[in-house]
């Protein structure tokens, strides 16, 4: 078999593979803990349920239009301008089968091979695998750990620009790390993106995954509505992960030609699906509350059993549904400081299973410490409790 | 804005701006015939439907796997092995948002830039979109007009050849002419196909559209399964466009790639709409049946109207939802030799609205012949009768 020379560039999502592991380890008899998985165990809202339903009896059963069912984009429109303060209509949107796909779409709209892309590592590794894939330059920047939270590295930044840079991705609020932009870091952000007229992509898959506090949007700064293209996403917000329905956000421009990638790549996405997000983001605010206040409780659960731990520091980010922690001291003390290895002895002596730094881009030089991810959306607070009474047993022992 | 480069070469579906040209017709206070449609006005069937609800109810609104449920991959390996005698295991099945994204990913699976993909034109314009797109060269093959049918022009592809020549593209049946290739063609095929050492491509989704006698798949040929990649969709089957939902199936060399694909593209295909595939493929085949029984009657009429319009010539053939008739001495009459101002003329005298040889590709030089394609699909008996009554009397006036 002969395999076109692209697919050698083209990464993928490892922690897969440590599901497929867990699965294994569960398989031989195990308990496992799951904190691996990106995905929720909450019911998607009713509202969305029986929405969905209808227009399915109703016979959306047809193709829509290649940009998403015009009220869909309308609907996603007034949502973001709600929180957002922009002005988009309904033909800034273009409704996508997830949020993901907005990632490749927009690197193959605006980047050409050899130009050079700024992305966040630790970061979702789609990101990094899609640049390389289309035949850019991966530059990582990252975030620091400091007593209250992950702050981006804005030096990493500033290095990582050149001549060449044509995009920036920034995923705010953050995954693994829950970091979020300060305004003081939005503004230079800005002044940067003008300064070097580079074109972003924001992710805000956890916009609205937040706890405590508002979320504030990268487009709010001047001018950058006009350079951005948001990934917006039904899956986390409103746990319908497995039902792929997203959109892609930003100046016409750049979002005909998403729209023309998807007359070529998919057609459009699931019709009567977008029938039963429009009644979400019309009557689902009461359920995504409930959801938000059950993830609450177990970030607060979590949180508590990571602090506990001797060796453990954990920040507590108001957002997302992960937890960073930093298991540099742990690791060292039990000699097993490659990641992997720390990992697996983790899900064979208690089955707590978490990724690691390693699942969220290759690490850069002269990184000294170590975090793993838990991620608290697909197990319950009792579950949280006893896991981590086994992981902290573990770990001082 | 300073799109990137590879945008240039991207093509489209002309289609769709008949769609909305005639729905501005339709605004206008006019009644349009749709025949442009590639789409159907029949419900999906019952079985689909409700098993769908259950898995919706059932929470099936996770993740799941990026090549999908192992249940449809089995389910669906089980339906090819049964209509095409080949030993497709699940390994061999990925699931896909619709039929269309198995063309782009086997082509970024296969092909590099500069080699030569043979493809039939006219024929479905996305394959020369994305073999264009992902820097390949597009060599296109016909099909010659006979009595009885449209017959593969087997010299073109032999002219078509060269050193450079990596892949071929089949779709039989094939959208817009109904042909399907002889016994005869696919042995010839196929012998060209290994002397040549080329992947193929097969689309087959239209291979159960089928009104008399019996498909017979390319992958029949000694050989040809280990090189072959087949485009199955539920969407024409099943009355199911608007779902999204289809697969590649293949050798696991080249699937697997796909898969990888589907991992940074979009994940996975919506997980509950799996459950109802399966349901299709195990209980749905009567109402599958009931559904063909309406496109044969339909095609019946539609095929005695364009008959019997002096001066047009139309094939009838024995599946896919369309009609290719030959125009070529209406369009002389009426002094109306180009083909978008005769679509037009026909569409303000009649409401009678169809889509033309040029939707479905460049022409290629020498073509003298002008066909026009009618989709029976998205139209009852009785609207066709009246409609081509109408455009009977506009042709022969």
């Amino acid at each position: 078999m002969r395999i076109a020379d692209r697919i050698g560039r083209l990464g993928t999502e490892t922690a897969f593979a440590v599901g497929a592991e867990a699965a294994e380890f569960a398989a031989r008899g195990n308990r496992v803990f799951p904190f691996h998985l990106g995905d929720l165990n909450i019911p998607s809202p009713n509202t969305v349920v029986e929405a969905t339903i209808r227009a399915i009896r109703d016979g959306k059963t047809g193709y829509c239009p290649n940009a998403g069912i015009p009220e869909l984009r309308e609907a996603i429109a007034a949502d973001v301008n709600s929180t957002h303060g922009t002005a988009y209509q309904a033909s800034n949107v273009v409704a996508q089968p997830g949020g993901k796909p907005t990632i490749g779409k927009f690197l193959a709209a605006v980047m050409n091979p050899g130009d050079e892309v700024l992305y966040p590592n630790p970061g979702y590794p789609i990101y990094e695998s899609q640049i390389e894939y289309l035949g850019g330059t991966a530059v990582p920047y990252g975030y620091v750990e400091t007593e209250e939270n992950f702050d981006l590295d804005f030096a990493a930044i500033e290095r990582g620009l050149s001549e060449k840079t044509r995009v920036l991705i920034i995923n705010d609020l953050h995954n693994p790390s829950g970091a979020e932009l300060s305004p003081d870091q939005r503004g230079r952000l800005a002044q940067l993106v003008r300064d070097h007229d580079l074109y972003v992509l924001c992710d805000e898959a956890y916009f609205d995954i937040r706890y405590e506090g508002r979320s504030t949007s990268f487009v709010e700064e001047k001018g950058m509505a006009e350079r951005t293209v948001l990934l917006y996403t039904f899956s986390k917000r409103f746990a319908m992960t497995g039902w792929r329905l997203g959109a892609s956000v930003g100046p016409t421009e750049i979002v005909d030609v998403i729209a023309k990638l998807n007359v070529n790549d998919e057609s459009c996405a699931n019709h009567f699906i977008q029938y039963g997000a429009i009644a979400g983001l019309q009557h689902g605010h009461a359920e995504v509350q409930e959801m938000l206040e059950i993830l609450r409780a177990r970030r607060d659960v979590a949180a508590a059993g990571l602090k506990s731990i001797d060796g453990v520091r954990c920040v507590v980010p108001h957002a997302t549904f992960y937890l960073f922690p930093n298991v540099t001291e742990v690791m060292q003390r039990k000699g097993l400081t490659d990641y992997e290895s720390f990992r697996r002895a983790a899900l064979e002596a208690t089955g707590v299973s978490f990724t690691t730094r390693l699942h969220f881009g290759r690490a850069t030089p002269g990184e000294s410490n170590k975090y793993i991810r838990f991620a608290y959306s697909g197990i319950g607070t009792a579950d949280i409790e006893e896991a981590l009474g086994l992981f902290k047993r573990w770990c001082e022992s």
